[in-house]
């Protein structure tokens, strides 16, 4: 499995993205930073999924724990313009003991097109912002996404 | 004095903005919203002429007070475009006992021309979001820009 | 009637918000500008209600005609924080033969409470940014939203 | 050299970057998308210390080209907060025939600390959006920023 398979992994949550005004760059094309805000909204809907909060997932000031970006990267194939929409796919790429990477693939819907990849790496931290192991309720609640583990 | 002057009054700070990406609608015209942000750039700019921080201004949890909007307005005269240059006008329209509202000139800077007007009220509260007065320290700050009480 | 009345008209589209990261201000309260972002989405909605896709609302190239925002306007009564989920009520206030006043209401749905409500004024433009009359079936389309024409 | 430097390339612009309302998460820290739109703000300032006008860079209509992003990336060290200031060092990591790849330095004022590094590729484009050489008159503003040639 390469780390940016081409189809995402069996199971992904699907998150209709409309491109906003405000969205785009000076060219009605949608700038590039705005497919990383995407990626937050697909977390977000991601966790809503799961029956999670994404308020107490991202900090959780009584289990003392909070979930950072410490890294964030997307590829950009075809411009996507105002108008568009998107089916934005939200994967687990990697789920270690102290920091979990998603993965986005982006498909324009009315020219059925992968136009874009992306994926963002969160990590748990506690109220010092020391790094902590991801909280056992959580993991569990990730437990049908993560990935198979690999053998080789 | 009409409540929206043409010129600014006497005692203005003028804030330099430059339209960057993303702050324009698919056409290239500078998005209504992004107006809203230049306006908040400029309170935070004033505040910084006054010698205050704007996060101690906003929210001050030392001196038990902040100071949310309650209200904002614009109209816009004239389309701007991604590339254009602007310098606002930030003055002060009205102090009230437990209310401030700001007053913003865009002015277009090659054109030589006012683009929009806008005004922001933000009022005093405690920690409990309940009306309080201005502090004092902060009226004091205010103090030169605070336009002629008017009397009739 | 008034102008701002307590309840939107019989005749409104409702559109759930969902109140994003990147929405807030550093304090975790909506940040007023984000406001009018959806205030938008509620005229884009509103427009795709009608069966009308905004991009050919906002500027038709084909037909002639342009439609930017010239004023707006918001008042903002209670905080609404990260989480919070919103219905946003959008109808229409006046419809000039040049210029359509939409209106908004925000509702905070878990408290059921009217948190804001604001107002957003477009005229119509031709190639030149001249003004020109609201094209027939855009009128049309809007038909069954508009208010009934006040006598006395 | 790494293809990420400790430091910066000898040749860079400094952008100072203000942390603005509106680019935090709800608990004030700075939002990961904030930064690339930090990155682009960078790249605007670079062309015009270059002389360059950067609506004329990005989409070049009489010229003929247009320079689009096709990837970005960053990684985030340490958490800003509303209020920090920054100062964004731009530089150029590699001038391709057809792609240009900047590298973004994120320092902490205050702290004096490198708190993120990123990079972003653009390549250069004709009217329809085919790949096409860096034009001359670019590639010769760029010169003085060029990292020296890789031998070996």
């Amino acid at each position: 499995m390469s780390f940016f398979p081409e189809a995402p992994p069996a199971k992904y949550v699907e998150v209709p993205i409309v491109v906003r005004f405000g969205d785009t760059d000076p060219f009605g094309v949608v700038f590039f930073a705005s497919y990383f805000r995407y990626c937050h909204q697909g977390i977000e809907e991601f966790f809503r999924r799961l029956g999670l909060q994404p308020r107490d997932v991202f900090r959780n000031y009584e289990k003392g724990f909070g979930l950072p970006i410490v890294s964030a990267s997307c590829d950009f194939f075809h411009p996507l313009r105002y108008g568009d929409t998107l089916n934005l796919a939200v994967f687990i790429i990697q789920a270690k003991s102290k920091a979990l990477t998603f993965g986005f693939h982006f498909y324009h819907v009315e020219r059925e097109k992968l136009v874009a990849k992306g994926h963002v790496t969160l990590v748990t931290i506690d109220e010092d912002w020391h790094s902590r192991s991801v909280p056992d309720y959580l993991r569990s609640a990730l437990e049908p996404f993560l990935p198979p583990v690999q053998t080789s």
